[in-house]
């Protein structure tokens, strides 16, 4: 058992299309990361729709078991959005017009050469008592109030507005809720192993509910390694010992994609970057533009699905194939080479196999990928067998050539 | 306001992971959409952690309010892992060891050639009463049993084995739920209209509350309709009366893709794709590549990001990009006719276009694109105004050279 947390959280959505099903609620994985950064172990999550009764309901019983509340949504100009109605309801205080908030709704409707409607009025009220929190992406601002003793904070329910006001409410929980403070954060990513492979390297380092504490989080492929505790100097000291321990796993110490720490390495010293892909269809050349400022790396890639293709743009030749199969170390290999010849490229990666769920044989089952990649000093071709699963194939070849490219970087 | 449902749900999804944000909720989501078809409004969402006390606390609050309550997660192997201890504490029962579910659990093994764990035998333990629900997909069996009065359903956490489990739970609760029953879905999917605009062209045809209801759903550029009713023939009669007055912005009455409709319409008809990408940078190749089968349809295709890649695979003159710019009307045309010329295939795309958030200017400003669609009658090329976000302008260039190509086929 991990020792009782000294401040806990209760998060709430509020609306009809968090409950449906059609919006999912993403808003409380945001928030319940950010909150373990001030020490508040999120212990609830609550999602009721647009009904001013099941509001309150849902309030009431929040503020009667956690230590601080927040509730996302429901701020909105229509008459379903009830959020504001309801705290009042509840704090059994009017609701009056924030002559600041009204202002700043209108210049944001001047900006945008538009009249603001009456019925964004409602977005200038607020409980009585509450703190105004001033949103500057979006019209609704938030507001905070302690209810039946418990500090409550209503966010608006749209991530990008709720995700730039986050780090003022997380100060501002730091300072007013007991047992929460802000903490120090010290990140590392790895890519190229496991969670479990991770948890057996790191054994003794791997503190839950210590202080520094260190947990893992895995999200395609990448696995993210965050020490949080009240002293800087010693989360310093343990992300360097587990850096020290995984080495060049670690492809970065901040929040940064491997794409966004390729191309800026590689963009750095001026080297370029040429794909062949077969089985990933462009999704290497789709992750690593997703990056700005890819361009001064990316010369050319090759979506060299059919033989054809591969003859026609990479050279490889058709009596290779013929022998080998298109999904083999020769082909692999004449793919990168041939298109780092083509393009003039540094570097040149290939991806060709099976991605499933159809197309294995018994030599060549399911999952068997050949990953090529070129630079002057050679070509290095690795075998992989993932497993029976396409789009998890396609990932884990894109992510294992980035890793290649990575370590001859 | 929508008149009282005659069914309401609860969903409670237990395990730490949720709550401590690094697992999105999506079963939730799933759930909800699924529990409409048979006439279930789902009104509340929990989340709590591996505590047997919050789940217990959560399990009897929502079978004091809803019809029926759906349970996921926290059926696992671990000590962690106190669903079925917290159901067997609210009913007051043993829980049984089952022969069936062990034996089960046995055979999987087996088939992975591993022996299985004593640590295992738990997954075998259901509340004394509870109807067994067989798991296809993994070790966890679900069940359900009436807590209170209430039916409740406890599911694994595990999304591919939540899925497959559904249609089993919707039809026991269609047949046992008063007020759900099995209704009839017909779904449309259309692709170039917003939801604002869907809303202004359906108006009327858009009921709330009704029978059948109409609902629409976004996502990703795509926008779905779907009606729900009780009767086949009104839901039939009303899903054609929408179709009509959408047209051709409807590309499917079922769940497929945007993708998977194109690569099955020209893989039945033999016809092939070539694709030349800029600023989208491999996306429609990733998207078209993500439908097994593909192979048959994409011949092709080039992430032409810098201009000598533009002039060497796709024979674009330097001259003409020299002249009017690498994003233009013209060099959208060569790309897509050079493409075309280049690979044989029947149709070629093209997208090239300013993504951003930089290399903007006055005439060309950032979420300039132009697409260009090329077959033996002629090319097309459009010019669209996306807006500043770097991601939003690649999906929507990439979905709109999608839809250009649905409508020429």
């Amino acid at each position: 058992m991990t020792p009782e947390p000294s401040a806990t959280a209760e998060l709430i959505a509020v609306g009809d299309e968090v409950l449906a099903g059609h919006t999912v609620n993403s808003n409380a994985s945001h928030l319940a990361i950010a909150l373990a950064t001030v020490g508040v172990e999120v212990r609830w999550h609550a999602a009721v729709g647009d009904r001013e009764d099941d509001i309150v309901d849902a309030l009431r019983r929040a503020c009667s078991r956690a230590s601080v509340v927040l509730v996302c949504g429901g701020l909105g100009p229509t008459p379903d959005d009830l959020t504001r109605h309801a705290a009042a309801r509840l704090l059994d205080v009017p609701l009056d017009e924030s002559p600041e908030a009204l202002e700043h709704m209108r210049r944001i409707f001047e900006s945008m050469c538009r009249s603001m409607a009456e019925s964004n009025r409602r977005q200038a009220l607020f409980p009585r008592g509450a703190t105004l929190m001033p949103n500057d992406n979006g019209t609704a601002w938030g507001f905070n109030i302690a209810c039946e003793g418990t500090p409550c904070y209503f966010l608006p329910g749209v991530p990008k507005e709720l995700y730039a006001m986050t780090p003022g409410v997380l100060r501002d929980i730091a300072a007013r809720v007991e047992g929460a403070a802000l903490r120090h954060v010290a990140q590392l990513r790895t890519v190229g192993i496991g969670e479990s492979d991770m948890v057996v390297r790191l054994s003794e380092l791997l503190t839950r509910g210590g202080d520094p504490e260190v947990g893992t989080y895995a999200s395609e492929g990448i696995l993210t390694i965050r020490a949080i505790g009240q002293r800087k100097d010693e989360v310093e000291r343990l992300a360097d010992a587990i850096a020290e321990r995984l080495g060049d796993l670690v492809y970065t110490r901040d929040d940064r994609s491997l794409e966004e720490v390729l191309v800026r390495t590689m963009s750095g010293s001026g080297r370029t970057l040429a794909l062949a892909e077969s089985c990933t269809g462009g999704l290497v050349g789709e992750m690593i533009t997703r990056v700005s400022g890819s361009s001064a790396v990316l010369v050319e890639g090759a979506v060299v699905y059919s033989n054809e293709a591969k003859t026609r743009t990479c050279g490889v030749p058709a009596e290779l194939i013929e022998r080998h199969g298109a999904v083999s170390e020769p082909v692999s290999r004449a793919l990168a080479e041939g298109m780092r010849e083509r393009t003039g490229a540094d570097y040149a990666i290939s991806i060709t196999g099976i991605a499933g769920p159809t197309g294995g044989t018994e030599t060549k089952p399911v999952g068997l990928v050949y990953i090529g990649l070129a630079d002057k000093g050679g070509t290095e071709v690795r075998e992989c067998r993932f497993g029976a699963n396409r789009e998890r194939n396609r990932q884990r070849s894109a992510r294992t050539a980035l890793d290649m490219l990575r370590r001859r970087l």
